[in-house]
């Protein structure tokens, strides 16, 4: 596996920014560039909106009025992640071609031009511009792809990107929190079908990093150690919930998970965020991560024998930029609302209104499916 | 409009117990009684599970494999809600008809006989039987009817029902908190079409009453005020969320607002929960939620000029049983997850990951909207 990645920054016609990462040549080695131009009339990009504070909370909340109008399951020669040129229109990547792309979204509900809300005399009604950036990672050219498809060295690049974009967005003034996120299938509202994450950069720390971190806080003065390595810990003891491990990473299903599928990747070394893994630990990420996948889309079989692909919200919790970082500790939550096929776990009264969650799985009934499934 | 109801306490075939709540003739004088019995062949009744406490957030979680077997969306004709022998089957109402019942469920969440966890050594793995008591409050025997649809008395029956609820509930030893919910549409999850509602009694005070009490408590030893009296007054001042007041009540669309239908319904003197309204202010109370539904179910309409029966999901914040009663105030949290006519907003990766909310809509958007529909 090559972990050699060039990296090459342009603009988009709007003037939003758009990272090629290489790792196929000829751009790798720069026999050939990345200058392909965005000749599309796209007009001055569109700011994000405001931020308000929920008083009963304390939590922020993004008011993006503008992202109604969105692109929504376009047909698939209108994708735009698709390299420009392959099917009939100009997309969001003006190359004929990509590696892994990241570029910042069109319709951003943080970004660093945001709407200055108008002013208030009323301590209860705090506002703030939704300052931020929200990114798309596109994980491979091939609209028909997934990320589980990808091979071991296209997904060590998506890593390279994770680690690139977590430093340069952590650099940002202002920023608090950078979260690399998946989300996968119609089931939870992806609106292009097309392989792709985001990246969020958040002006402040999200409310269950907060709380998570305030307990990890309270356990590091309590203990010494940190909450993430004793829960990994305890579930290495147990055994019960582990999904796999290996020399550098361990997924289990979490004692307490709240989704009727849900795994945790941890490494097994005590690093607060992505850009902290070795190359090590970066190489086996990226063969351990496609296993984990590989495994949820075996995981429900259709009533004629088809696997069904799962869908999936995937995150990556690091420390936050700038605050409780050494009591924090890197971990990948994966999550599905599919509870068998054809079948949601909605979030209804208990979770929606007072956040009292049910989960209809046990979670040691998910880790033996999940270790049934290895390949 | 008549306060009078007849409550009647009686037992399901199982052991579980079922209330009417009379407000006609002849049972509400009590010429006739409620004395029917239920002789389908149930079997014992369902025990709860367990619940785990989620280490990382400090959580419970309740884990009921059982539910999984739960009905879901039955013909009309098996409908489990209407009364026996409307249709053709034995149903859970054992009458050939009623007014109100609320009855125990049948697959609980929670409930007073749950299971005992197998003992664990291991103190991140903490677990206790998932004691509490989930209920069905069936609004109607009119299958097809609707909350909104109900006439001002029989809401007001309603209403009864909740805080004799509330009530019997919060004097079980060990309930912690009494959150009184309907969910209605096939959009979020609505498993049985039959216009009913859920009572869960919680043996913890659940996280988002958690969270929002801890910030009353420090609002009231900081300004000697009730936050819920204070976000109410602001609304006022502003007045552009406002959907409707009256001598008793205010609905407004909260200023950070979540989700891209949102509007709390608060009374206008502090009351901690429903039993503390009094007569006059659940007299009010039914006319007043009437007429906010049928503003929601005109909200939407449809390409051909048709309204759209609005899916929501419409909880009672009470104080807790046991703690805080001081700092709290009631108020009622109604959501819909429908951003237009056919789409869904979904929780993806950064509100189910991290908890950091972008909502669409703009609340003030939304209360013109509502005040709009008035009738």
């Amino acid at each position: 596996m090559s972990t050699r990645v060039r990296r090459t920054s342009t603009q988009l016609a709007d003037g939003r920014e758009l990272l090629y990462f290489d790792d196929t040549e000829p751009y790798l080695s720069g026999a050939a560039v990345r200058d392909a131009v965005d000749s599309r009339p796209l007009g001055p990009r569109a700011a994000a909106g405001t931020m308000r504070l929920d008083f009963l909370t304390g939590d922020w909340v993004a008011i993006a009025g503008h992202r109604q109008t969105r692109t929504f399951m376009p047909p698939a020669d209108e994708c735009p992640l698709c390299p420009t040129g392959v099917g009939t229109v100009a997309s969001e990547v003006p190359d004929r071609g990509y590696d892994v792309v990241v570029f910042e979204n069109r319709f951003p509900s943080f970004a660093t031009v945001a709407t200055e809300p108008e002013p208030s005399d009323d301590p209860m009604h705090t506002a703030r511009p939704a300052f931020g950036r929200c990114e798309v990672v596109c994980f491979t050219s091939d609209h028909d792809a997934s990320f589980a498809s990808l091979s071991p060295s296209r997904a060590r690049t998506v890593i390279e990107a994770w680690v690139d974009r977590t430093r340069e967005l952590s650099a940002i003034e202002g920023i608090a929190e950078v979260f690399c996120f998946e989300n996968r299938g119609r089931e939870i509202g992806v609106t292009l079908s097309h392989p792709h994450g985001q990246i969020y950069a958040y002006p402040y720390v999200a409310p269950r990093t907060r709380g998570v971190l305030a307990r990890a806080q309270t356990h590091l003065e309590e203990t010494g150690r940190l909450l993430g390595a004793d829960i990994l810990a305890a579930e290495r003891r147990s055994g019960e919930r582990i999904v796999l491990s290996n020399e550098h990473w361990t997924a289990y299903v979490p004692y307490a998970a709240r989704w009727p599928v849900e795994a945790h990747l941890v490494p097994n070394r005590d690093v607060p965020d992505l850009p902290s893994l070795d190359d090590r630990e970066r190489d086996a990420l990226a063969t351990t991560y496609l296993e984990l996948l590989r495994r949820l889309d075996r995981y429900y079989v259709s009533a004629s024998g088809e696997p069904i692909p799962l869908p999936y919200i995937a995150g990556w919790h690091q420390a936050p930029v700038r605050e409780g970082r050494q009591a924090a500790r890197l971990s990948m939550q994966l999550l599905s609302v599919l509870r068998a096929p054809g079948k949601l776990k909605y979030l209804a009264g208990s979770e929606s209104g007072v956040g009292a969650w049910v989960n209809d799985v046990a979670p040691e009934q998910v880790a033996a499916r999940l270790r049934e499934v290895a390949s």
